[in-house]
């Protein structure tokens, strides 16, 4: 699944990536992905070749006291 | 929690990024980030998917003799 | 084999990156760069000195319900 | 303590970061910082949450034939 | 020994860094350098700090059919 970087405001950043899906995140909807090895650590993928999974979605972004999502 | 990365003279860079925090850091604290594998030895964190923790909270930044917080 | 970046859009970003070709892949193919500590589980590079692998070869590419590729 | 990196001519670079010093280096030496789990490694820092550490002080650099320190 | 990221033309970008000679590298020839944990699996490195190490002496570089070096 392609991924695209945000910054705090929830803007797109210029940097997009691959990463494996491990929660049947939706397309649109806002993601965690972790990188490295403990991209590997979600669910099956322990000795798979991934270096990035999706292991979250986002319900809701609060930055300094303001609901953005 | 968003953490925002800081120069050396603690403005805010442009990255901001996602961490587990590990010693209950409030909002708008300077604190310590640790990425990579180091992410998951912060606390009960071993086995988790995390890639990056707050390991510490800043009290003094002194740069060239000067305390700047 | 030398391989480089592209954005979402399929256009090279500026980065190019040595990978080692796992897959058979041919020049000007996309294909899926894994890096880090999970480039050496493609194949048998589990004892080799590599950081980035190419595991997969791209089919299509779909951005915002549109084929690319 | 604060790191920043420098380029080949020993000019600071944007990009400061924290490590942990195992070698008792001073205010303005030139030193070498490993980072990822290769920090750990370093002195009695095998289980601890660290992810760059510096592990050397730098007495020469030489560019081209030419001494710059 | 420094380092210097090459682009796929052999130009110097402007990032340059510190790697561990493991093949007996000369000045100015170009090689190719491992990051991360595996620059720890080169040579007799095992237990180091290293997290570069030059891992090989390039002969020939082919882009696009032309051969550039």
């Amino acid at each position: 699944m392609i991924v695209a970087r945000l910054n705090e405001r929830l803007e797109v950043e210029g940097k997009t990536d691959i990463a494996v899906d491990t929660v049947g995140a939706g397309k649109g909807e806002i993601v965690i992905v972790t990188t490295g090895s403990a991209g590997r650590r979600a669910g099956t993928l322990q000795n798979s070749v991934v270096d990035a999974s999706i292991v979250g979605i986002v319900d809701t972004v609060e930055t300094d006291g303001q609901v953005e999502v």
